[in-house]
């Protein structure tokens, strides 16, 4: 059987590249960054931009990612099963809990946002919808880290990153946190990636009870938790609820 | 100068194919579509597997769009500079229309939605930020055709295809009507795509004054248009001013 094509690999890691730099990047910035010759490179971008996965800056005649990805990562969506399933039982769950809603699937170490229902009244908020979220602040990752071992080797042994005070950065007390998440089957985080934001997950199962992803709500810290800092017992279950029905919809009979 | 990288043309090939099947293809499906030997297929199939570009079906063992898309497409949206500049002016016209607003830009010779402000009042409505839609049934599409060659010459010289009893489907009479659109400066659609629905749009013009998308607003055909069926002039008035912000903000001096 022969290997993986090496210049789609490359062209992959071009475009991640891209999109991780939040912006624009030159020719010389891309073969550095990814440790191939300038000719190489620049092949590889011309080739990509003939395919409309990127786009060159005028003024600067730097690279940035292409119109063609986003029709490509809509049409992921329209097939997206975990999110076709569980559309209304998110708009159901923000409904009752009267806050946010998002799902999320593991992806590259991170929890891509593939559904959000926004708070139910006036306030400004923006589509999460494609975002990557860190996995260890968020109780969407601390459910797929206490269900994917593959997730959870991916953290490395060094201190996490901080976002507050609280963010857990130890990762043998991430490991205790996301082992009790696995024995009561939800988590909570309480301002541990945003000041004055909590959020409660639980996990969706697919075929054969394995974990595809999670559903949960975020809101303000003191709606989401009572006054002693413990997470809303009816939020819980409202979350467990939705994620519970979510999996009997993608076939995990058991939950 | 070498040629572009065939194995990158091939792989973008089979994501388009998948995206347009709008759901999974088999190995088969797209050697055959793509002209492709089964084997080299399978191949690009697996190494675009392990960049995370598609997905395989447990129960089909068909492909399908994969996660890693989703996050670049949105990564596209966040430095599109076109929809960046555009987002006040289009909840402004949304505001000042009562109507949804769209804004769109050139792919593969259809309209790619880059941003989607809802009719501001509480009726159900989808996102359509990355979807295609055809370009001689909407005003967005008449005004892209009205400014940009290249546009027009590939829709051929067949009759196009019908979505209404008003589609023009005859090139003639259509080229016709985008010369009359570039002769006011703005399109107006009226149940040519969806009975009981109507569009004004104008063009968005960049450094230099070239036309790169257009922003168009969408309703009920009794509110766009008056009793006789013409195009309402305040909103014609509203789109072409939110059009013309736009182009100012883009850099284009003289709109």
């Amino acid at each position: 059987m022969p290997g993986p094509v090496q210049s789609i690999e490359r062209a992959a890691a071009i475009l991640r590249l891209i999109a991780r730099s939040s912006g624009r990047l030159g020719v010389g910035e891309i073969a550095t960054a990814l440790g191939l010759a300038r000719g190489t490179t620049h092949g590889l971008l011309r080739t990509l931009h003939g395919v409309g996965f990127v786009e060159q800056d005028e003024a600067s005649g730097k690279y940035q990612l292409g119109a063609a990805l986003l029709h490509l990562g809509t049409s992921y969506l329209d097939v997206n099963e975990l999110r076709s399933r569980a559309i209304n039982w998110a708009d159901a769950l923000a409904a009752r809990s009267g806050e946010a809603v998002r799902i999320g699937t593991l992806l590259d170490g991170q929890i891509l946002i593939v559904h959000h229902v926004f708070r139910p009244d006036d306030t400004l908020q923006t589509l999460d919808v494609g975002a990557l979220l860190p996995l260890h602040c968020t109780a969407l990752g601390k459910v797929l880290l206490a269900y994917d071992v593959s997730a959870a080797g991916g953290l490395g042994d060094g201190p996490l990153e901080a976002f507050t005070r609280r963010t857990i950065v130890l990762p043998k007390a991430l490991a205790r946190t996301v082992a009790a998440v696995r024995e009561v089957g939800w988590a909570v985080e309480v301002e541990e990636m945003t000041i004055g934001e909590a959020g409660i997950a639980a996990p969706i199962r697919g075929h054969g009870g394995l974990v595809v992803g999670a559903i949960g709500i975020s809101g303000p810290v003191e709606r989401v938790c009572d006054t002693k800092g413990q997470p809303n017992a009816s939020l819980v279950t409202f979350v467990r609820d939705a994620a519970r029905a979510v999996s009997r919809d993608l076939g995990a009979s058991r939950w």
